[in-house]
């Protein structure tokens, strides 16, 4: 039975009429239907409408984690409202978290960060990993690599800070990582384009004997939440460009999976009459998955069967052959994605230049190694596994699938990037027939709710679209990339939102639920430094804030509360260095405050409870304001200060 | 009549019953009534659904302009969707968008952004104005401010670009800009936080004597789209905290009007025993509302009547006082808002620490300074106009009225701070009762369809909430602020939306038509500088690739073309310096491409046609693949190079 509420609800919509009826004059205070005409909606909207919109005060049930590709950071979305909850930071400086603008991040970022010596203050983020437990997401923490520059990132998802950058000692370029193992006891980033290891310089007519990849595992400290770099190793491997990789769960835990796509060395035309590298790497019909035991090569770094480059451990590239810590099987044409299957029994390697997905069966792998059964070596030593002998098979979904996921009913949702469509197919039974559901445009990777776990949720997949072209208000030449949510939850799929992207360009994103999230709030004790998790020792107590000054060297512990920094007057002599010492009093929710200083290129967030520490020397003499940047109550403008700086020989 | 497919809808809907009924188990394939069940969507949940939803491929009516406050960016939002449709970086450097990162927009971010000679890489976006022609947004630029540090910059609306950055010679601290006058002859900068002029050093106890405000008036050129300093002025200020500005439009043309909100001229503690600023600066009943006459400020001007202070003309507190270019009004209790009415005949002015606005009738004012008519003069010799004598009246509004905009019926909507409301009211009827709108929570700033222009839109305003909370899922202890969009078509407001702010802390914003955009989307021809707006002679054309080396200067003349650069191998020597000079040859929508030099700190945006120019010393030898960050094609993985830099010695 209708409520009479809602048969009044309905019956204003049906007194309006069709959608293609003229909008009523009415306004839109109208009807559902009024509504539907005046902005031209037809019923699929309306449903799409109602399956998204998340209003005030309700939350949304999942959060996407999705790279920021040369943005440098992490975009996290709500799902199924769309809204983009926040950006970290990672890579890069950015004022309002108040990260490379002299506060404590500034070693993340700006020393941790370095490569070779050199600051680097912007990544390309490709692939983001959620930490795991048992193969399911646990909300502690996100990695993520930075493939310009061969780093990798740890963001704590208790604040959704940055918190780690390791720099890859070894090679100049990554991509398949970071991925982790079901129990995050590695997290793994794969090189991409080869170079000789460890930064050394070679001529490319030395491609094939001096330049290299490699597979570093990174382990990591589930307590302190820290990748351990002393504890870590990595693994030589030819010079084919690695591409996405995977790593083994349930029956194939120990395992990593990483597909390539230049068997055929190609380095560009070296200057000379050589092809181009998109044509020079996609003349084979075969590249090579590469297969890591990492348990097996576990045992090898234990056994000290390892030379250190650059601080750290490798295996070589021989030990590995022989060893069968590596092997290969061959796979179509220059492929991209590498995704294993929720169960662990298969890889699904997508056909970038070919029109199948591969299904890969581990177990008979698994057994062709044990057994010794290759069909050959590849030029570095490596054996072969036979590719008919190590697939259960091959489906044909398009042109171009690039990306695999699945849902908990048993499909695989592929993207396929030519024929911009997200393709449904059944991976355990390839006779079924596919659905191709039209996406605009030009479809790179795909997310699916608790897409990577051994128990995927099924009900969304996104398509994460490349170009967006007509979609959206033209604001440049730049324009933003599309995310389309699919319902999956019907008998066919259906596009319910499209979302621009705003900054950054998504590669990899992974989808959980979001009450697997444990935020914290506040930081407590106030004073607590965001990067020990303890009070610092420098955290200053109401009524006991200071000015000390010993020589040239001034330092300031200064009190944070709502509406005022006390200390709230500052003089210093021209070339003293000074560190202030600020402590946030607030415990509350959402009572953040900001510190920044006028002409000085300081500004830090001061969340409630944080303890933050910036360094400078004043250089320059004058009278420079400093301020809350962060809109914090009615006399938020009053919440300021003067930092006097005395010139010399004044 | 209904047509039978929207029958079929609505059966579907009452079929499966009432919101309050258990969820059917069909999934969401169902009706509507089925899915505001699973969801718990009430009727006006989905009401609000189909005023916003916008559905593949159909674009937004409106485009917000959101400060990115201390995020130094602006925040571009499509309405009513209130999806992002883009950040513009302006103050900081942004990887994505190839700004700060070896670029031409180096030069307008590190060196014309450069304030006392020091690189500030960061700024606090308060107040971004549109360009006007006619008191109308003329959709071609838009000027914001850096309250941290001064600046003012210059955004081409043409590619979404920042074009230009002028640091203020003057103050070290602004707030009320960027405003423009109505054909954007000007774009009006003034001070916050008073300091001696020109960056001088004076202790706090001559706060009185040496510190000082001002209002600088940049001379915007419409042809070359940048603020001409030469011709740009300013009129010096007293210390009082000047905050909002607005510039008078039609009958007010020629007027700016400034607020204030620190006539007590407190500076905090001084380190002595004075109140912080939060009290010291609320303890008079009054402040000033500052009325500049800006077209006699003109002639002063071109009389030769000014002192240059750092380069800038500027007309002394004595002569702008005693020639009535400065006048002063009372206003209650340290103010905030200051918004001219639609018509140009009154202000509006929102009492912080008050309940009131305080309508402000210009002709009233016009005419006491015309007679001479005043109460008396400040301690600057200001003269004041008489409160009573200058307004039209007073209007109840809540706790904390701040902001106030406007709709084409002649409402006003003020944002009220402490009470969480938006208050609706008739600024031409003091008599006609106020509707308060709760929102969530601790709205600042507020925005309208077109409303600052002289024909504001109605239909819909924005609530800028700095307070997000308990909105959306906790992503750490840093939350986005709050937008609500609120439907005003109807008799009473409806909050539709929520939608978070993920990056940055808006402050004011301004709503435009989309449509008044004319947006390029490719530079034609190819390789056209978009700073100069021509083709560079350094583009080149495609076969014309080539290296130049002149002793340790190589010059790099490089075409980018869907898949791969021409040279893709580029050798030096340690220690050369490099210039590359990138020409996209792509004319075609959304063929954007990047161009990274891994460990490099280089990373450019190649947007169709679009001309680049990096230079950098190869500093560290080795081996550096180059490629493209923006996934371009099926082959962009294959759009790289190498950049080989030859030890020293080798």
């Amino acid at each position: 039975m209708l409520v009479p509420s809602l048969l009044l609800f309905f019956a204003s919509c049906q007194n309006a009429g069709a959608p293609t009826a003229p909008a009523p004059t009415a306004g839109t205070g109208g009807g559902l239907a009024s509504i539907m005409a005046e902005r031209g909606l037809s019923e699929a909207d309306v449903l799409a409408a109602a399956k998204t919109y998340t209003p005030t005060g309700k939350l949304d049930d999942y959060v996407i984690f999705g790279s920021g590709g040369h943005g440098g950071n992490i975009v996290v979305i709500g799902v199924p409202s769309m809204r983009i909850l926040k950006y970290i930071s990672v890579f890069g400086p950015e004022p309002w978290q108040g990260y490379g603008y002299g506060g404590l991040g500034d070693d993340v970022l700006y020393e941790q960060g370095k490569q070779g010596g050199k600051e680097i203050t912007w990544g390309d983020v490709h692939h983001p990993n959620l930490s795991e437990t048992g193969g399911e997401y646990d909300g502690n923490f996100l990695f993520l690599n930075d493939k310009a520059n061969a780093r990798v990132a740890v963001i704590d998802l208790k604040d959704f800070m940055t918190k780690q950058i390791v720099a890859n000692p070894l090679v100049m370029s990554d991509h398949g990582g970071a991925f982790v193992t079901p129990n995050t006891d590695y997290v793994v980033e794969t090189s991409q384009y080869a170079a000789p290891l460890g930064g050394k310089f070679a001529t490319l007519d030395k491609y094939e004997t001096e330049y290299r990849g490699a597979a570093v595992f990174w382990k990591f400290d589930k307590v302190k939440g820290r990748i351990d770099q002393e504890n870590s190793w990595a693994i030589e491997l030819p010079p084919y460009a690695q591409d996405l990789a995977d790593a083994g769960k349930l029956v194939s835990d120990g395992y990593v999976f990483i597909n390539s796509w230049n068997s055929e060395m190609s380095a560009g035309t070296e200057g000379k009459d050589k092809p181009f590298t998109e044509s020079g790497a996609s003349q084979n019909d075969m590249d090579y998955l590469h297969v890591i035991d990492w348990k097996k090569a576990e045992t090898l770094v234990a056994a000290g069967k390892t030379t250190t480059i650059n601080g750290i451990r490798v295996i070589s590239l021989a030990d590995a052959a022989a060893e069968h810590v590596l092997t290969f099987v061959g796979e179509p044409k220059s492929p991209h994605g590498c995704d294993v299957t929720p169960d662990g029994t298969a890889v699904v390697v997508g056909g970038k230049l070919d029109t199948h997905a591969t299904i890969y069966d581990i177990a008979k792998m698994q057994d062709l190694i044990a057994k010794g059964t290759f069909t050959g070596k590849d030029k570095f030593g490596v054996d072969i596994m036979d590719f008919q002998a190590s697939i259960r098979g091959q489906k044909e979904l398009g042109l171009g699938p690039l990306h695999t996921v699945y849902d908990e009913k048993g499909f695989a949702y592929t993207s396929v990037f030519l024929d911009s469509t997200v393709v449904k197919w059944n991976w355990k039974n390839l006779e079924e027939p596919i659905e191709a559901l039209g996406v605009q445009y030009n479809i790179g990777h795909i997310t699916a709710a608790e897409g990577d776990t051994i128990s995927p949720d099924g009900k969304y997949v996104v398509a994460m679209n490349k170009m967006s072209q007509d979609r959206y208000v033209n604001v440049g030449p730049l324009l933003p990339q599309s995310f389309q949510l699919i319902d999956i939850s019907g008998p066919t799929m259906k596009v319910i939102y499209d979302m621009p992207i705003p900054l950054g360009e998504p590669h990899y994103s992974q989808m959980m639920k979001a009450d697997k999230l444990h935020t914290i709030t506040a930081y407590t004790p106030a004073g607590t430094n965001p990067y020990t998790d303890t009070k610092s020792e420098f955290a200053v107590a109401s009524g006991e804030e200071k000015i000390v000054r010993n020589g040239k060297k001034v330092d300031v512990y200064m009190s944070v509360i709502r509406s005022h920094f006390t200390p709230d007057n500052i003089e210093v002599n021209e070339g003293d260095e000074v560190t202030l010492h600020l402590t946030s009093m607030e415990q509350a929710l959402d009572q953040t405050h900001g510190f920044a200083i006028d002409m000085y290129n300081v500004n830090v967030s001061m969340e409630p409870g944080k303890y933050e520490e910036i360094t400078f020397v004043a250089d320059r003499a004058g009278v420079f304001p400093f301020y809350c940047t962060e809109f914090c109550s009615a006399l938020h403008l009053e919440m300021m200060g003067y930092l006097l700086v005395k010139p010399n020989g004044a």
